[in-house]
């Protein structure tokens, strides 16, 4: 696992992650998705350490997910598919000194080769396996707060921040 | 439990199975339904390798499921009530050589005739009993996934799919 | 407990027992209920063998309510707050010949008088305390379907129901 | 803990406490909120005993909260940042003599001061830490109405709703 200094980026996946993973359909089709407590809170307190940004899959959403993401809590995040997102984390910082937090099967190739890979409790067991921190909470329950902590705490030094998560 | 060249044709349910069964109202009548995280890209999977089918006893909320099932995922999706299945599914293979996914007691005739019958970890008990493998996820959370992963090793044979769900 | 011939009149609860309990509020107020899996095929089995009616304390939800239990289940919904329902329910049927099904510590006066009283997993424990059955399942989860099995096995003798739920 | 006598106000968050703490997103934004069972109920049975207030960080969803907290229910409900409340608190009543309800880390400060604390189970650990009392039930799943009866039973002497919850 990374060193204090070793992390100049944090990437978070969007859905499974900072939601619950799921989709809620109307007949017009793909409608919303929903964000749990904590999470912003955290994200606050991480920003000020290391740059955060944020990555999605899912086009036919991504327009929900930027009135969460850019909109309200003011982060940049991309339209990455799962197949180009390892190329597009390294084109950013050096694979070694970049943590993601991830929770799909299609994440395990990125999880594999990060500094810091980060899934959550509800993943499948394949994707829990590939990474080095498995959050106690699951996607949208918390589960980005709990690795905010982490993070400050186990990978950037702030030992204030121990315990909370 | 069939082997690895019996399964020529993979059924799912919709409600319950690739949702959380829920169907959520407000005063003029359904209108939202909710799915999972997983289960499309694993289906993606799947579908290379045998062909995939969608029924669903849901008239009223239809509308609804053809949005994520036909349109937006590209499978085909029937309107088959649950006394019509058995009839639907041994018109287009033999009853051995399919795989069926339901969660509701309605499912029971099939499930004990098909060749693979799975059903979720939240399905009543005596559903749960029919079943040659039952998902140790809900549905709506990664059961699709779980079972796609488990036709992929299991039943058809291809290994490198073992151990991820 | 009464016996098979007792029940003359089974009621049921809305929210919370046929829905998970939950209110979910847009900026125009009151917007949506969550109605769950097996509960109406469960319900359309129990209701060939004795009468079945619902009742509901919502007042600013009812239109929702009407939406399911009546147009689209095809029930009598009557709005009937708290502390009206003891006296709602012996205008029908003699108290000890009524099964009644609600979670909430304001049922627990109807609880204690009828003659088959049941709640779900998840209300409160004094209101668990009084019923005389006490549903695995928690409401929107089909815990109307696991009380209606029981109606059906254990207070009707319909012994081919058994073990379902 | 303070006894009987003491509690002089009784102020609750509303995010993650009444609600789960989740906030559901179109592509217009935020747009709602999901509020659970019996808490309302045993609220009035609270606020004929004590003054009841709540308290709200979310701006953006503050006209959801409005709608049901004052408009439905007819609290008070006002709109006070994590760093403001415990200056808002203290120009109420004495922070002895208060008793508040938080699930979020940026409480941890009122709740280490206020005469009474108490947070959700799903709360972070170090959130639980802080409080005198932690509910057995998640925010959105009636801990509020378990903090009623607790506030009831424990706090004000009414010993007909012990065991309630």
């Amino acid at each position: 696992m990374s060193r204090r200094t070793d992390v100049q980026l944090i990437v978070f996946d969007v859905d499974g992650v900072m939601t619950d993973g799921r989709f809620t359909y109307s007949r017009d089709g793909k409608q919303l998705k929903t964000f749990g407590p904590d999470d912003a809170d955290a994200l606050g307190v991480l920003r000020a350490e290391v740059p955060v940004a944020f990555v999605s899959a899912d086009r036919r959403g991504f327009a929900i997910t930027e009135r969460r993401i850019a909109n309200d809590m003011g982060y940049d995040v991309s339209l990455v598919p799962g197949g180009e997102r390892l190329a597009w984390i390294a084109a950013r910082a050096p694979l070694e000194r970049v943590a993601y937090m991830g929770d799909s099967f299609t994440d395990i190739p990125v999880l594999e080769r990060v500094g810091v890979s980060i899934t959550t409790a509800d993943a499948l067991p394949g994707v829990r396996r590939c990474a080095s921190y498995v959050t106690k909470r699951r996607g949208g329950d918390r589960a980005v707060a709990e690795a905010c902590f982490f993070l400050l705490a186990d990978c950037l030094g702030h030992r204030r921040w121990a315990g909370i998560a």
